[in-house]
């Protein structure tokens, strides 16, 4: 990635999570239903600080502050338009769970499989194979994921003069928000999907030209 | 009002608005559930240009396209950032309808009162007096007109450093939205109100230094 700082990715099985941020020191993210520690991913360690940061919005208000010269994911006059765009974007974006969720079980590594089914489908009361809709529930519920995606269109074209992003010409944090949930579902559904054909042809191209857009700042090795 | 637009406050009855607005040619804002037009404030007309623009968001619009060299509502990489505030705020902001609504017809002028409760019990199903909640209804609701604040507190304490607003030091359309609101509140509740009282005693007295700050930009003749 160009103009940025050096890092390096470390990819986790879900079982080996917990041991490792506890080991590096990254903070919890949230409580269990059982009052233990939740550890989640992403998290980074800045060796230069010596410094463990969980939480991916936290991370880039680590990131902005630590390194003032390199880009802004939230800018000044951003802030709390940012966590509110996430408040109004997970609602409307939820319906893709019931699709992506099982398709993601089928890609990850055999490490990880047991555990994300297990925590998965105690979180909807369903299996996998019950949380997937099938035959005339499947057409009725992805044209709730098509509806979400037009809402978001709806406020992406208040800045149709500015740029392709929620924050104009430059990506911000809500728009790598969006790219990486396009970025699993192309890499869940699959390039050649019926589902991932879909959402590209969806609001003019839109969702094709925005991945496209920020494919640039992937890890290389993903 | 300083560095702005000279302009000219006219007040309408609820019952002249539709009559006025076409006078005028300001365009209706949506359609009524027979398909006929519904026609809202505010509403400019701009007599340099002879234009007439409805809805609030659009007036911005405008002002900021038409007037380039006075304050921007709507900066450059804010604009569907703002209109997503606006989507996340609107639920959590509602609960407060069921007590602002009855309120504000008891001080609307006898001119207007009979369309205004027509139209917003019809929207709701109630009567006014079944709408406004009371004894262990009231404090059930109230306490979700609390949370809906705390939630917006919570977005704004993401800009602690950069100024009280959501878009930092300047106020921006999302926060003349919520200005309005609290002046609406002010007005219907009464500053002596026990809702008043609690609404400025929220959030570490947020609200009232709030809509303080935006005090200089209110119309003189309110």
């Amino acid at each position: 990635m160009s103009n940025g700082l050096p890092y390096k990715t470390v990819w986790v099985e879900y079982p080996d999570i917990e041991a490792l941020c506890k080991k590096i020191g990254a903070p919890p993210t949230a409580t269990k239903p059982d009052g233990s520690s939740f550890y989640t991913l992403p998290v980074i360690f800045d060796p230069t600080t010596n410094t463990a940061v969980s939480d991916s919005i936290l991370i880039a208000e680590y990131l902005d502050k630590t390194y003032p010269d390199t880009p802004k994911l939230l800018p000044v006059g951003t802030r709390p338009l940012q966590r509110a765009f996430l408040d109004a974007y997970n609602p409307i974006s939820s319906p893709v769970f019931q699709f992506a969720l099982p398709a993601t079980h089928k890609i990850l590594r055999p490490a990880s499989q047991p555990y994300f089914r297990l925590h998965r489908e105690k979180l909807f009361g369903k299996t996998f194979e019950e949380l997937v809709p099938t035959g005339a529930a499947r057409d009725v519920e992805w044209a709730k994921v098509k509806d979400g995606f037009n809402v978001v269109d709806g406020w992406l074209q208040a800045s149709k003069e500015d740029g392709p992003y929620a924050l104009g010409q430059t990506p911000g944090f809500v728009d790598f928000f969006i790219g990486a949930r396009l970025t699993w579902f192309r890499l869940v559904f699959g390039e050649d999907s019926e589902e991932w054909k879909d959402i590209t042809s969806w609001n003019e191209g839109r969702w094709a030209a925005f991945a496209e857009g920020l494919k640039k700042y992937e890890a290389v090795d993903l």
